[in-house]
């Protein structure tokens, strides 16, 4: 799926060139099994889920919009009180007022940012600020082990549909820091976020952030439209002048759309054999191009898979 | 430097926001030293050098100038093919063909790319073929291990400039996928390659490419003019239309241009004690906003940084 080979191989052949010889016949062979798209091609309605409309959110930027999902199994406080603000309208009409490249883009309210409490718009019905919600028990969560370790976790896996990490030492899980996640922006104390200020990682994952500050759930669909954003000329990628802000035109909870409106879509399950196979075809290369299988996969090169449609 | 807090933390006081209790307390602090903001200020000269002007590639974009450095202690032939492509002019007027979200931009001849040997561009001083160098000995090569392990390699760290990994047992060393790294796009056969298409990584580090491609390099300046690109809507995100594809001004040696139209810059060295203090202040952060200060760091997050101007 992801792959550095060119779409058409047959150049060398068309040009004429020498056959040289290839590695092929020196590099292991990985265990029988299917590719990840043959995975997906073989997966059944059971192997996707619909998420909850209740977790999904829909960021509507001027170029279209972007799909996330909550994780309020990781981060109830912060799940409830994001879809508050969503709800009251607190985002419609602000701005994102950050991408730095390499790392995130943030959105959210450009006079709260500079402090500027005269100009700040009121929160109304939401909370103005919240205990963090950095980790939670492992007990009771289902967790899918990653078999290849991880430099900054005893466990890296899996959780209801979101990368994460875990520590059976203290009993505690986490949500990771992988290419797309939703965070919540916060001052320096630890209760100082609320869900006013949200950030999606944009480049190679952060994980240094886990456990500092609270993951509220991740991007489904559109991760373009953040991560191709001009990137900030300011100190941490913030833009310099107003005029450089992207407006936000609205945010909305997928549950108070009419059906016609939302955005039909279902993501992989990570609880099924299916994943499990997923995993294995991340774990051990087979398409064609790779001449070394690799062997292991490292957390947030694992993808969970979203397809577009219902298919139930 | 890339931390998730606000500019301003004055926010909750002034709207007279109830002082909240913080983890501070409870916290692991981290052994005393410097922060990376802190290394890079004590930093003396001789810290950092000036890569050579035959390594350093010019990727002349519509919107400006991406600077690259080859690694030719990794890939001597490639390094010396690309020099040969770029001096014959084969990617002036060339296009940026492919942007996939998450993974890699790749850029090279549109007509080669779909197998159209009468369109193609012709090679005229380098070679249509190299053999591939995916991985090289590792004696001889000077190498800063990291301590906090690696899912991918036995040994990951840095060596003359560059994120790398190394086997013990088998002797080897290569460049490591790290965001912002140059490969050398081939087809299925690992000898396919030449440097005629080049690819960037511009998302999570994908290492499972390591030692499967030729890595030549790496983006000293201007990511964020890879990294912004409309993401193409075909397979492996390939432009589907010409009039999408980006064009390429042109590409030069810096050893070619006149001094003053060479960008004046500096890398920070991987091989001294400011260069271990600086992954120590990665591994350790000691940033007022981490309250949690990790203690480990995985390899693509260790920065090594490069300066504008010239201090020698």
């Amino acid at each position: 799926m992801k792959t550095c080979h060119r779409r058409f191989s047959a150049l060398a052949l068309v040009l004429g060139l020498p056959l040289v010889p290839t590695l092929a016949a020196q590099t292991p062979q990985p265990p029988a099994g299917p590719t990840l798209a043959q995975v997906l091609a073989e997966s059944t309605p059971a192997d996707w889920r619909r998420p909850d409309p209740e977790n999904v959110l829909y960021l509507e930027l001027p170029a279209g919009r972007v799909v996330l999902e909550l994780a309020p199994q990781f981060a109830p406080r912060h799940a409830e009180n994001v879809r508050k603000l969503v709800r009251e309208g607190y985002f419609d009409g602000l701005s994102v007022l950050r991408a730095q490249d390499n790392y995130v883009v943030q959105w959210g309210d450009p006079a709260a940012e500079a402090g500027d409490a005269a100009k700040a718009r009121p929160i109304t019905t939401a909370k103005a600020a919240l205990a963090a919600e950095f980790d939670r028990p492992a007990q009771g969560l289902p967790f899918t082990v990653l078999p290849d370790g991880d430099v900054y976790a005893p466990q890296a896996g899996f959780s209801e549909g979101f990368h994460a990490a875990r520590d059976p030492a203290s009993g505690r899980a986490w949500l990771a820091h992988c290419y797309g996640a939703l965070g919540v922006s916060r001052d320096n104390t630890a209760d100082s976020g609320s869900g006013a200020g949200l950030y999606v990682v944009i480049g190679h994952s952060p994980r240094h952030l886990d456990r500092n500050i609270t993951l509220a759930g991740r991007v489904l669909l559109g991760m373009e439209r953040l991560s191709t954003l001009p990137r900030g000329g300011g100190p941490l990628g913030f833009y310099e002048k107003p005029e450089q802000y992207l407006p936000i035109v609205a945010m909305k909870v997928a549950a108070d759309l009419p059906a016609a409106e939302r955005t039909a879509l279902e993501v992989f399950r990570t609880d099924t054999p299916a994943f499990a196979r997923l995993i294995e075809a991340r774990r051990n290369r087979r398409e064609p191009w790779f001449l070394d299988p690799v062997g292991h996969v490292e957390l947030c090169n694992v993808p969970i898979p979203v397809r577009e449609g219902d298919s139930q």
